[in-house]
């Protein structure tokens, strides 16, 4: 199978290691830089570089680029994509994107499903790239009511291929809630804990908790304030229930209300305990 | 040398087992619990247990209770330390206790020096204690301008004797104005993080930044409210500064204003980049 991959940074590139150690399909690949068009064939990450024409050979394209950039590319090459063929992405947010996608190119007859693999590194670019950055990890999978069961299928099977641990289908609304929670807001939480003035002051005291705390605070600002932005609405509500939520811890502790402020932990205590065993449960099922 | 601990807990139950594992101090412990008591005294992890008359016998005590209990203790068996012997502490607020244990054992010649042993587990309890939970942690102490310098190099070799990989001298305001950024607030977050009503649809979303983010959430609410409320001034201050930041990312994510939301998020993975870099120089120093 003919699989075209645009976009060789740390996801793109990382997607065609592992289809090139995994499967035995033709791999190629377009990016913007020369560059990394080249570094990506002489590794052996492809078996060959294209430009947007060569798009019509692919059975399958994934997007991999940031969101505005994959509409963009989409509007902009909505021509050049085999009708039947299955275009996918890889990004963090799908509802701006499946919406915008789908609706160029249902009416061609090329089929777009959004799909998110959920990995990353502290690094980005091809450089950074491994075949085995998604082993374990979650697949997800964000269908539409048209999108045919066989699309969905082969994008499971090639996650299988790549190494990820399960797949998750969700509706992209639903997605992108659950990742406003699960992802983005533990990437802004992370980046304002930093803002202290006494982030200088405090080398020798910082435990395990604050290592863990803090260790996504160290982000890509580009990628992820475009993530931020075309999923506003679910990150706000999230933003908005941390702030209030932090806001009772402060003024329990500000009124010396110990009750009230061992009510507020034993709750939250509780809901990490219940989620944890959920959580659990999800892992073993594999859906 | 005699060593007494009072309070078999986590803490308590750790240090004995570090001490007897790799000393040959005649170690002796005190807990409200008979239960426990008998059950260290099995386990090998102290050689007698004793009440609070045996405390005569120690030229070494450490209390391993929660902030408040440790003053009371101090206070109602004031005259049971033995004068010239060191008393120490391992909760994790120091001005509070200091102050108070100084107060009440300078003036009967025994010397009174809070440290704090930078480790813990999820678990609480004398049967969830290790001799090896203090590997390569911080060990801090917060000696006053009378602690005689013998004390700190006492306190600091036995430190080395319990596996810490380092010890760090503060006074006790410092130490707990950076451990209310370092540690306190990560549990507050933590614990605020998992209040979502999104928590219990988001099975099958969880990367690692929402574990690292709510690792902690799953506290000793006993514990830490008391440790909240003896270093209210120090976190409050800290709650208040990582609230106003989470609302200066809400306001540009809300405003659409990307220009911003990047300087927001840059500026957060510069202080945390600098940051890695002057921790891992502490690092290296070693104390």
């Amino acid at each position: 199978m003919e699989i075209a991959i645009v976009g060789l940074g740390l996801i793109g590139g990382s997607v065609c290691k592992a289809l090139k150690k995994n499967t035995f399909h033709h791999i190629m690949g377009l990016d913007a830089d020369g560059e990394v068009c080249r570094k990506a064939l002489d590794s052996g990450a492809i078996d060959e570089i294209i430009t947007a024409d060569g798009l019509n050979d692919a059975d399958m394209t994934m997007l991999c680029l940031y969101p505005e950039t994959i509409v963009e590319f989409v509007r902009q090459h909505k021509d050049k994509f085999k009708p039947g063929s299955i275009v996918t992405d890889s990004c963090g947010v799908k509802e701006y994107v499946v919406t915008r996608c789908t609706e160029v190119l249902e009416p061609l007859g090329v089929i777009f499903v959004g799909s998110h693999p959920m990995a990353g590194r502290e690094f980005s670019g091809f450089d950074y790239s491994t075949d085995d950055l998604f082993k374990g990890a979650s697949y997800i999978i964000t269908p539409s009511e048209n999108t045919p069961k066989m699309a969905i299928d082969l994008l499971s099977t090639l996650a299988c291929c790549m190494g990820f641990g399960k797949v998750v289908t969700a509706t992209p609304k639903q997605h992108d809630i659950n990742i406003a929670f699960t992802s983005q807001l533990a990437h802004v939480v992370s980046n304002a804990y930093v803002k202290s003035p006494s982030l200088f002051n405090a080398d020798g005291f910082s435990a395990g908790s604050f290592m863990d705390l803090t260790r996504v605070a160290k982000l890509n600002e580009y990628m992820w304030s475009s993530l931020f932005l075309c999923n506003k609405e679910a990150l706000l509500f999230e933003l908005n229930t941390i702030i209030d939520n932090l806001c009772e811890y402060r003024d329990a502790i500000g009124d010396d209300d110990i009750e009230r402020l061992r009510d507020i932990l034993r709750d939250g205590r509780e809901r990490k305990e219940k989620s944890n065993e959920l959580y659990a449960e999800h892992a073993r099922r594999k859906v």
